[in-house]
């Protein structure tokens, strides 16, 4: 059988780690803060990775590949750069290994310590910003439109699977543009790209907006960012996407002639994604049987489980699930049959429920004999009789129509739980009752935004888009509002 | 202009480096050793990857990621292997930068000394196998089929761009299985999909064999490999794949329960490639006007250059030239359209004979009123006034006779310089003034192995499969040939 999987009700954080682990997506490791990403949730992110690749691909970037390291005085040269980012990085300093003279086990060898320090990348501004300068001269090397898909490592304190972890896999765009309108419409293209990916392919409703200025990303001038809410009412970043103005431009002196020979400094952004999206994806959708999976990411998107007795039941049987793979393959659906004798149809039934296969069909002797199928959705569980006629088609209809009810249900949880407060009173009784973002006026301080937080740990996720209506008084300092902000604890 | 590229007559390693950098694959980074991937370079890597991801998921293994770190004491754990690795790797030591009282600088903050210190993968078998024996108990749990896509990082001395970098691009299996034959058979088959991604993808003919004592992979008890030759007549190590035996499993007391309830170890596979393979492909087909691609792996397979002097004549030209992208698109051609008007079209033929790109079409007003298209071929230089009806069609046929015609050309070469010798004398004046592959009897022992590296810088690069017609004496002991095998020089 799968995993026991603690319920929600029970206790949440232990439920995610349950669904993780029945899920068969990630195991600990034994380095601290770094976790396994097993097949299961590998084959997850290759769907993601593709989805947005090409999406990257089809507004214009070309993916390359920067250094691992970063000299230790690159990191100095931007002065809020280094400030979120020093605090918490794995630090190369020697080159070798050697024998313990004392003790006989290895140990950095002290002859092959660095004259400078290698930093392992938390993000990579400082070493493209640093190449950019070197490739750009002229506004007709402009604009430079570049994504990386690599690894970057974080030395966080307190790690959740997914969620926070020390090393993390991402994309990372870095463009740099001849104007700041350019790079600007560049940073919202980016943004709009990720909401896409985020309501169409995760089934995950998100609200756009921009961070406020305590929130921003290390060096950035203004950070857009996408914010969905899990299902204890917690927020959690979904994207973020960076005008850097001519922040990075400047720490590395990346000058370009314009069409009138003069001389300015480049435009930059930076937007990115990562393995993150795997616990958002989680927390959205799943229930107290493990994970359920938007069909579109879905590394198998119908099990088919295959009831037999006797090698005579077999041969009946397996002849229709062969025919039915080969139909729901043409049809581009990704099948996993498992026909494996080791294990009983329940057991499967129970493993891929909790490995979140949005659909299943278990066929026998009596499916053969009447023409029929068994078909399960994993989303509300429902078990229909279908018949084997049409089958592909009616799997392509389901898929779609999981998809989006995943989607609805997400939406609707997101609805019921957005409050909208105009008092500090009902605003701390809210997110303590019911949790979700709440809407409140906000007179645009630091200060008050600083008070919230100290006073209730719930943070301003973002400055929706849609100022349309602001009104009232900030909940603190009882001025007038100057936004209309979306409030939450967050991940 | 492309930037001048040295003949191959004159410098051979200066022509190396001067078609990696007109040819916009990589550049040097701020980081000894370490490379930028460009987009041209990182494209080509994008195809080799998919077509070798298809062929592993083809032969049953799923992708899966292991951390970036190891902690220092596995790698003692397997004796030939920290023997072979810890030479010659990044140590992280501390967590934290902090500013240097002295000079204000950054410094790794003393406070964050890490407890034990952390290597940046070599390679993953230490981290992989302590991972295997928490999840192999029993035969069922066997065979594990895992491959990962993953940067690592070797601390070099010498590096150049592709071939030997600090930190590079591969990918590496790693099987575990029940039984010592079909472990051999495992490594056996990830040879043999080597060999057909070399010969079919990469147009680059290798010979199959099995490496010597001495140039095993550190921990395997057989490494299979794929040796090519490059123009220069050095050899190069095309791919690699070990049987580990059950070294890994010793080191990592990983065991399974087989079916007569019996404790065993696991018998291990690890196989690899990296983007080293992209200079294997730079010195087998490149020439003197900079890079050659096959076209299975080209990342753009034509480039269309229209040709125009005014408004009129590029809307006349344009016309035809959407009409015959959407056609060769239509037939899963990589089309790239090159309307820029702030350059010449002589500058981007040379710009695109630099990059590679395998075939180019250059249409202007006098084609469009002929019906016709100007057709090049990169290989082979040849140009050709053709009609533009079934072009399409023609270019698909071109594109498969170019990648016979480049896997053909080193074929002979190849063969032209492949000498079989049966004495010392002969050995060294065809190593001296041809190169090449040296065929030649051996007598089994480390020790004429080592004298001739000692005294011609020669290696065995492999002992081929093909071992019908062992006979002479071993070139420097004298004694009877047990093995006839294959010396070169060697990247």
């Amino acid at each position: 059988m799968a995993d026991a999987i603690t319920p929600r009700s029970e206790d949440y954080s232990q439920w995610y780690l349950d669904v993780v682990k029945a899920g068969k997506l990630a195991d600990y490791s034994p380095v601290r803060g770094c976790m396994i990403i097993r097949p299961n949730g590998y084959g997850l992110w290759e769907n993601m990775r593709e989805a947005l690749d090409q999406m990257f691909k089809d507004t214009g970037h070309e993916n390359a590949y920067f250094p691992l390291f970063i000299p230790e005085s690159f990191l100095g040269k931007e002065a809020q750069h280094v400030e979120g980012f020093a605090k918490e990085c794995a630090v190369v300093t020697h080159s070798r290994l050697t024998v313990d003279p004392e003790d006989g086990t290895l140990m950095a060898d002290p002859a092959s310590r660095l004259d400078e320090n290698l930093i392992v990348r938390p993000t990579s501004e400082t070493i493209i910003w640093d190449t950019y300068s070197r490739w750009i001269q002229s506004w007709r090397d402009l604009p430079i439109l570049i994504n990386q898909w690599a690894n970057v490592v974080r030395w966080e304190m307190r790690t959740r699977m997914f969620l926070r972890t020390m090393e993390f896999l991402w994309q990372e765009g870095h463009t740099a543009h001849a104007t700041k309108e350019e790079a600007v419409e560049e940073a919202e293209r980016m943004l709009q790209v990720y909401t896409t990916f985020a309501e169409d392919y995760m089934a995950l409703p998100v609200v756009q907006g921009t961070k406020t200025a305590s929130e921003r990303f290390a060096g950035a001038v203004e950070t857009y960012c996408i914010e969905a809410l899990m299902q204890d009412g917690k927020a959690l970043q979904a994207g973020t996407s960076h005008f850097l103005g001519q922040n990075f431009a400047k720490a590395f002196d990346c000058t370009f002639q314009n069409k009138n020979n003069e001389l300015e400094h480049v435009w930059a952004t930076s937007w990115g994604v990562s393995t993150r999206l795997i616990g958002a994806l989680i927390m959205t959708h799943s229930d107290d049987q493990g994970l359920v999976l938007p069909p579109r990411l879905a590394p198998t998107q119908v099990a088919v489980v295959p009831i037999f007795r006797n090698d005579e039941e077999k041969a009946e049987v397996m002849a229709v699930v062969d025919r039915i793979q080969r139909e729901l393959e043409a049809k581009d659906i990704r099948v996993k049959v498992d026909a494996r004798e080791s294990q009983r149809p329940g057991w499967k039934f129970a493993e891929y429920e909790a490995q979140g296969v949005p659909t299943r069909l278990a066929i026998g002797p009596r499916d053969v004999k009447n023409n029929n199928a068994e078909l399960a959705r994993r989303d509300t569980k429902e078990k229909t009789i279908v018949p084997q006629e049409g089958l592909a088609e009616r799997i392509v209809a389901l898929l779609d129509e999981i998809q989006q009810h995943l989607y609805d249900r997400a939406f609707t949880y997101r609805e019921d739980h957005t409050t909208e407060v105009h008092d500090y009173d009902t605003f701390k009784d809210v997110l303590n009752d019911k949790g979700g973002f709440i809407v409140a006026p906000w007179d645009g301080t630091d200060a008050s935004e600083a008070q919230i937080k100290e006073e209730t740990k719930a943070t301003i996720r973002c400055i929706p888009f849609d100022q349309s209506e602001v009104s009232g008084t900030d909940l603190v300092s009882g001025k007038p509002a100057t936004h209309k902000v979306l409030f939450a604890k967050a991940y």
